[in-house]
């Protein structure tokens, strides 16, 4: 049960402290990014990062002190401590036209054969993924958007399948979304997108991903499929608590649950992850691994506030998802 | 001002009453399909019809005694008098196998070079639209749904423009959708779809269509562009009103409106438009045109029960289209 | 297949149209109580009636021109013309105090061993089950409600099974409840209720049914069990529609579904149905039966307006329920 | 019990029919005004009118077929057949400059001191109440909005009390507002506005006038006080319901209530006022006076849709709500 | 003013803190129990206790890491400490077969001649009274259900009142119920229930408790009366406010309430009630008395999240209810 | 850039925090009231004051713990520590008669020629702006209502422009109000209101206004104009948070928005801001200043649960309004 990949010599960690019970557990310098970054910027979350050069680079959901979502670059030694810039990343379209969504927020960041890919949800008369990529975290392209309307939380494979690019995706409303489901889709130009498939539905075991589900990090090969870590929404009289959980697809046809944990891994429980901007909120969107060690080290948004990170081990979390499985009806057969 | 294609001499017609002052009037045997059309169903609306042989084919929602809405086949001699199945249609997979989805309603019907292809709102674990094609009216083979939940509305070009297929569709949610704006996508292989683009929004000009729009009548082509009869809501403190008007969009690239009714051409005024299952809908779906007299014969849905027909003539349509626009804020931008 | 009972010679009835396709059809002189029956009655409908000395006696709900509910009493000879009392029935308790409730509707009159028990629905801090008994429809004595809130729809079993008194209720909310199961009950003395079993869900078979379902006239006892008319709602987006269904339930232990019609055997086509005080409801209250020759005559309140009739004949209906039925998952396990 | 004011020999008139019960009765003619009026107009409503020169002047709503509405004003021999003008009434600031409302609906028209004043539902960033003024139905003065938003159903007196001019309106929400009183205010100025005082509570007795209430038409001068017709709408699962009644004011001090409707005086029965562009609406907005012989000639709009003229004799009417009120809890004591 | 019953020496206790104004204060030590109590159970709190042999039982409402709630035993020497088993309470009905309720919480625990009654919320088709027993807690019965739905906070009376079981419940809807009084019932056999009366409104007075409330710990006998500790809720624009307080019932005949306190007792000021999977939660379900000495401690359930304890003595609140009491119009009057 | 008025010596006072990058920073000793204040009070919270004598005064909100909000009368030396009376303000008319409102909010404090003014949020059959004076803080007198409901928020300008008495409030709903802009009237006599001008607009610039916006403190003369520190509300799925911001209007006329800050000024980052009553809540009502230093001291309520304490310098405050405005579309044009 193990990473396939590349090692990550410098990958931040800390080993699982004394006594805890479970299988991921939390930075003790948590969160490692607080209020007001930046002189922009008041809350940086919901954010994506990779190894670059001897460092780290990442791609971060700011909100502006005017209230407004806009994703911005980031750099780092030790991908705890980052240095965010102050201003909102520059887009051009293909042609070299200068281009700025309304809105950006909650993106990933996936390498796939050496560029990078940024999904994130952007404005399109409504929510919708928008997709873009660099090569040097420079300059930044924008690509055609994937989807019409209303759509979230939008991840991309890090490599092809079976020849074609495999894009996760969260079909949504125009609001506050009560419900929705993963579903996959594929594309040979990174612009036309079909074959949809119906992935994992919420509600699958447990009401902490009663109400929806949504894909967070990109997805991790391992000797037993895709590792996917995904968030959950539960609904209570005071509003939505988020939740995460993991599942494993299948290797070859991802749109295929193998497992997925019926106990969530993570659930808001730290004064930074109960009380913030949103309250209850603990939402990943990005993991470093180390394929050598077996290391997995999770980014996640906390209360739509901070920044934090939490430590997982792959063989052990690969065999608790095993051993904890639940699937939901439908889940595993093809659903289109 | 002229259609674009052939003519259809058997095009079932009435002249426009002495003294009435619009440009679309009804049939005066309107509805043409009342309640119980056939022993297991209720209501037979919200439906499309092409020439077929020397005669008229259709592809018909119907509301099944059990509630539930289903698709079947049907065919007449006039386009009047209907013979519809009894029994919903049976679709096959490219494969072969078996289809039924869970229900379908509100179908388009459109050849484009010799299939016919049918777009209907679909189960995908919620509304979306599913696709499907025949070339005989007996066999009828399930493609890829061409988009993710929540959509409703598809409606495809008659021929590729730039070598590529073009769809309308309405993205939505997965309840009554109080919201909703037109968008275009293209595929070459009518399985990837891209390139989307946002056509028109709801609210363009007046009260009609300020909730949501959504395309009817596949696209007439002419030598204005082409003719897009679509339907536009309006909410009042006791439910929706669903009226109907027309837009003209640019020949060579449809995502680009051109002129646009500022009021709709047609509203429920009528009792088996105000009065049914769902009073005040005045629904269109299809349209039947001769190219040699400019006749087009209006197919429209009446209070989710009935189906009914209307007529224009083509240059007196256009003109008034052309005469009496308004596009909404941002209607003739490329919106993605 | 027979109805297990008395002869009524004098029921009302009309034969079957020719060529009509149902088991159940309309009354060819309806509505049979039109607008302001009364001087201070404005509509007349959800209604109960039972033979009663060589004619006919019913409880009737009129809505008062102040737009309030209450409960009337009126005798006719032949069933179809009624004489309703204008002022409402003055109840008093079981120790003589006069007590009026609130408001009360939709009524249910059963005759027990020689006494007639009223049902209805009345404001206990919400709506909940009133219960009241008469022995000669003058005077009226108000019993214990047999529930707490939130309540609707009450219907008694005619006779006692396994020396237990039987009552069929709906639990609701205290607005316009978007869900709704029938319950059964049972009792010794008519004041203490408990065994309570889920008997029939929503949502059972096709979506007339989808969003609540209430029983209507009291049971008939059959060779085949008991004969249940219920209503069932559908939702659309501009309000709900109400049609009605059947069920066969197990003589002995009526908690259990035999049988449930997949299709409604009305739904509102006509103009009283389809227009009134509340739009789109057909709405079954009583029934009367001849045993003899196995006719039914249905009472149904159409639009929240007006009284109607509708007739069919015991063998056809059991057949045509036992040949169309569709249990809903779990209908026929005790739910308790 | 009689009118004190101004006979009106070419009042509308029929007698009560043969038989009726009540003491408000139906033009039968009804509707007078019916779809399309115009050219550019779809449905004309909610309107008012006065007597002018050797005819009669009207300030109509029209809903133009763009779906928006807008007052236009109108002439008419006998008050039953109307002549309406095609375009909207063109308004000017009291300096001259020109001036148009967004939308404008539901005008009230009042004679005062020789001067026409109009009181219309504006857009004042949201629903609030306009004001104007003509001498000669050709040119029309705005005049300062009477309050901040949001409002509806402003109504002022036919004269000064106590050298104060007086207005009646409804405070409301910016939506389809599910709550509602009606406030009298008073003003020397006609642009600063205060003490105000709530007049009348809805619920105040019967469930008709349960959800909001509105003034109608402008109050009529009788020897009991003031006559004031007023709307009234009760909720139901599918959708509110438009009654009316009335209520006697205090000639001096009118924001004390004397006497009000238990009962509704005309509530919709008639399929002009059950169906139509919104259901179930009666609304009325203007009524001519006869004080010579009583009569009083109701104009109401029926189901969004139609123009419709109702009778009452003025002796029979007060005696009426003199026998058959019922105040509210509070609708005696000033309030403020 | 006194407790009538038992001693109980070893009941926690702490004395009033120096200066404290109230007449209930917290614990020093809370919460009792925090996050994670268990290595399946993630929240524990809104539970029961009882003194149990020389020591301590109770029935905890125990969310596990799935989300959902199930209930558990767990025992303690001092009620401080508490060993909570790690999986949920295994019952069988009265015929020995296995039963486990869909969810079940907020379980109330009430000893009645020496049988332990639990009574909580279970999965009904939709929220419900679930009830069972044990007289060791180890073996636990499944009872009938009380009531058909919709039901929370049932909380049974700790003797029979002139020969009869006496139960208290909220009637609720399907939801998050914005609304709710409470109620009492009776019975002879714990099975059939009958004769309900409304005991207390929500609203009676202060807006602590104007949304709902609902019964918390088993009502405690004493020399004024039945000493009932309530929750009460008020809704804000970021949710619900649970706070609690009480209520003195008369001791023959408790639907009527004598005293009730306009003031709540306690309310979410500390950080574990006013942050947590819901915040701003105190929820009552248990209390602990010690006759001879008057102490009462009252245990609560935190922000959904926490199990909490606060004290007070018996002499000093009853004075403190009687002191500041505002009864609910009609909370004195029988209603039924 | 500086404040035209009076010098406040002992106005209370810190320096902006080293390293600190904006222009509003808080007390270190925040908060300066905490729960439970008084013995009958829980929570004082969006409040006012003014230099009174040789210290302050102050009209609080004092929410009772019978959970009603009123308001109260304190006083302190230093205007940081306050005594607070426990018993509400006692209103008389004019004409000397005890009045009480039945609740009252969110008091506005203003001096106006040596009279001071309060304005709160009072029951005038729903959310009402109430009015009153005092010359003394022992004798409170109760004026007319200014407007009709529902309205909150009003703040009166500190002197008369162009002789007349100029009010700031915000137009409401009867609940939780999910839209709102500042609206402008005058009065010549304080009892009538008219020439109503909107002078700001929700959504003027940045999501954290996007929702609603009021005005908070009374409004401050400076050599730029009139500064008005305004909130703003932004809306997440968890509820609202609420910010604030500043703008500056034109000093003659004060309708006219001249500058508008683009960024909120503070916004809910410290415990006691995040969490509390309602979480996330920042709301200015009052602010000292001194025009020799151009020191001002900003009074705002925390999570509707505590008085807190912020400061900044005019000079700063005005250049970085003046840096950083963005007007919403039509703020700076007249509309009425």
């Amino acid at each position: 049960m193990k990473i396939i990949g590349k090692a990550l010599k410098n990958i931040p960690w800390e080993e699982k402290p004394e006594g805890f019970g479970g299988v991921v557990w939390r930075h003790s310098g948590n969160p490692i990014i607080d209020w007001n970054p930046t002189s922009s910027t008041a809350r940086v979350y919901n954010s994506s990062v990779v190894p670059w050069g001897s460092g780290f680079a990442g791609i971060f959901r700011a909100d502006h002190k005017d209230g407004k979502a806009r994703i911005h670059v980031g750099f780092s030694d030790d991908a705890l401590s980052w240095k965010i810039e102050d201003e909102p990343i520059q887009w051009q379209d293909s042609d070299g036209k200068p281009y700025q969504p309304n809105y950006s927020y909650d993106p990933r960041l996936v390498e796939v054969e050496g560029t990078y890919y940024i999904i994130w949800c952007t404005d399109f008369g409504g929510a919708a993924l928008g997709l873009g990529m660099t090569r040097d975290f420079r300059e930044f392209i924008r690509l055609e958007n994937p989807f019409i309307p209303f759509n979230r939380n939008g991840v991309l494979f890090p490599r092809k399948i079976n020849g074609k690019y495999l894009l996760l995706s969260r079909p949504s409303d125009s609001g506050h979304t009560p419900f929705g489901d993963i579903f996959l889709s594929e594309s040979s130009d990174m612009i036309h997108w079909g074959r949809h498939r119906r992935v994992m539905q919420k509600g699958g075991s447990g009401w902490w991903q009663s109400v929806k589900i949504g894909a967070g990090a990109v997805p991790i090969e391992t000797t037993e499929g895709w590792l996917l870590l995904y968030h959950g929404v539960s609904g209570t009289c005071n509003g939505f608590v988020y939740s995460f959980g993991a599942a494993i697809l299948d290797t070859d046809n991802p749109s295929r649950v193998l497992y997925r944990t019926r106990d969530y891994l993570l659930t808001p429980e730290r004064p930074y992850e109960t009380a913030g901007f949103v309250p209850n909120v603990v939402f990943p969107c990005a993991a470093l691994t180390d394929a050598d060690t077996g290391r997995i080290a999770i980014y996640y948004g906390a209360a739509d506030t901070y920044s934090a990170l939490a430590y997982a081990k792959a063989d052990e979390l690969l065999g608790f998802i095993k051993a904890n499985s639940e699937l939901a009806a439908g889940d595993s057969e093809e659903y289109r």
